[in-house]
């Protein structure tokens, strides 16, 4: 069955980049966008249907949204493409939602980008790469692009950033979408809030703005990529110290203790790693805001307190291999990752929490040792000047 | 029987000023301090018990630390000072705690203050301006005073600062200590921080720091006496917030956003009433953590989330008396004088979040209206030049 609104996609020779400025919109004059999501999980599925449903009622963009799906066969033998298209659910990763007349599941990556100068990546980060190389060069120039991939990788040398991959692989500017946010409750509609974070153009973020916001998904540009990136990485790391929190029973008051002292290490470590990176992005939703959401569900810190009821006898191995089906949690990678950088660069004094789940992490200290002062009090006078930036 | 460190204290003529220079402790000609806990409640026999080791041990301070305690005859017979000197523990209100040997009980306010030379006040808010009426003129000059009292009045031509009252009535400096602390889990020595405020002198706030921190206790001096003590009294207005979307089921995204949205609020209307207030200390123990473990547990939002679950049906009246045996919430309270504040001063339409309290609180909007998107977007065209305060 063909998609349903892809005739005015296939008849009507789209714009092929952002600079097309002979294409216009029904609001006099200014450009119109075609936006393509790459990526169909569970939280692509969610930012389709609130995309779609924005470029449906504005005129400065084509009411098609393209989604590319990686093709799956469903035990019924369809394709998960044909039944997405038929039936406006992704049946597999957001079952129950519609996501809009006018998202189109497209199976080719490169046919579902060709129209594109709006590109949405949404995809797990070890697909970025690979995704990155296949699209290299394939791009119109002017393509705007913004990331909502979270758990890049913090690499000895510094963090690499998957808005930068994909500007620097696909020469395009990248913005990033981050914040408090469980795709199933927002498939819901339930009210939630998002950071855009930005590097110098505002009209494009404000454009980004446009594409998310809805009644109940309110969206805050602000000028910080790194910032905003880095919360959505590093808060998985203080997850699982709020776990260790709860395994051990030490209540709220120990909790919000630890919560603070997390996000107080988030704040620094971005700062010393990216001077532009602000303190203001913190009190976005990618900064408190998920933060806490993270710290009250979310499974870095469920597994992190199965395993400090376990004193720590059972390892994140065992423990994920029971919990998640074998997947890993990505608070525990991080927290390595976090460690050899601070490691790397004589950081170690600064970040206590930090070093300490990690420590916990790999059996080296027991998981009391989260709520030990002494590990909590960072030792500024071991490097010149870092103070300020705590 | 007499209490057992007593004699140290009747005996040897302590100094009465901060400023009395003949007085020196043993740590090589420095001033030694003797210390007052004025309130004897749960977090008042806390907070003695936290001074009282570190007084015990530090010699800057004389081992004694006399508590103030409004004098109740127990059910069996004895005075409530007598059972606290005989047993070292407020079996009234902090029972099954040892509060130190070196803490004396007395029940003679005049009698209690009279040696002292920092004076702690921890008591319901409400007897503070009978307390300072009755101090005035009474102390020598020099003494320091710090106030761990929350519940401030917010009156319509600004709030009415417990850190005002005592300095202005008393002539004396006085810092405040606030910070995510729910007695009981301090009281059994579990993990947690608080925030000292101070105004100018650097020395005092560290040597309340010296005073109240310990191994488990961590306390922190910023220099913002207004923005600490501002946060200890809004923070419940954003409980209520919270209690609510607990009480409508919306989730921990939601609710993540809207004490986010809260938190945002409590800093902007800090920072408009009182421009030396900083943002940084929003990060502090006095601002985000207190802010969660309120919005966690804390009785203004376990009765907001009653009365949302009641869709707004029964009263707060009506909840108090049967939740709280008529105690009354302050949330509620500082919400309708937040609310005076922000329509006394045409703020409403930029503080969406703590009006949208009130009026539901008071049966003018449904508990609903906590999450609806028009109420959440401040307008900061009507008011100019107030976008930078948020």
């Amino acid at each position: 069955m063909a998609p349903p609104v892809a005739m005015e996609s296939q008849g009507t020779a789209p714009p092929n980049s952002f600079s097309n400025q002979g294409e216009t919109g029904g609001d006099g004059g200014s450009q119109k966008f075609r936006v393509t999501v790459v990526g169909s999980g569970n939280w692509g599925s969610v930012a389709a249907k609130l995309i779609a449903s924005n470029a449906f009622k504005l005129t400065s963009f084509y009411d098609e949204v393209r989604m590319w799906v990686f093709e799956e066969t469903l035990p019924s033998g369809e394709k998960l493409t044909d039944v997405i298209n038929r039936t406006n659910e992704n049946v597999k990763y957001l079952p129950g939602i519609k996501l809009g007349r006018n998202v189109i599941a497209d199976p080719d990556l490169d046919n579902a980008v060709r129209d594109a100068n709006m590109l949405v990546f949404v995809t797990p980060h070890q697909f970025m790469e690979g995704i990155c190389k296949r699209l290299a060069g394939k791009l119109k120039q002017g393509v705007e692009a913004i990331s909502l991939v979270k758990g890049m990788e913090v690499k000895m040398e510094g963090p690499c950033m998957i808005s930068s991959l994909i500007s620097e692989q696909l020469k395009v500017n990248c913005c990033v979408l981050m914040g408090a946010n469980i795709a199933n409750e927002i498939a819901v509609e339930k009210f939630s809030e998002a950071t855009v974070g930005y590097r110098v153009n505002k009209e494009i973020a404000e454009k980004w703005v446009q594409l998310f916001n809805t009644s109940y998904f309110m969206v805050t540009p602000v000028q910080d990529v790194e910032g905003v990136e880095l919360c959505g990485t590093l808060k998985n790391v203080v997850a699982l110290a709020a776990g260790f929190v709860d395994g051990l029973e030490m209540g709220n008051n120990t909790k919000a203790a630890i919560m603070r002292i997390g996000l107080r290490e988030m704040r620094a470590l971005s700062k010393l790693l990216f001077s532009s990176v602000k303190d203001s992005t913190f009190f976005e939703s990618c900064g408190v805001a998920d933060l806490i959401t993270t710290c009250l569900g979310g499974r870095n810190r469920k597994v992190a307190e199965a395993f400090a009821k376990n004193g720590g006898k059972r390892s994140f191995n065992e423990l994920e291999a029971e919990m998640l089906q074998g997947q890993k949690l990505q608070g525990v990678s991080t927290a390595r990752e976090v460690y050899e950088v601070l490691s790397y660069r004589g950081w170690l004094e600064l970040f206590p929490l930090f070093a300490t789940v990690h420590e916990i992490c790999i059996g080296k200290l027991p998981p009391t040792a989260i709520v030990e002062y002494s590990e909590h009090k960072p030792n500024f006078s071991l490097v010149e000047g870092s103070a300020q930036f705590f």
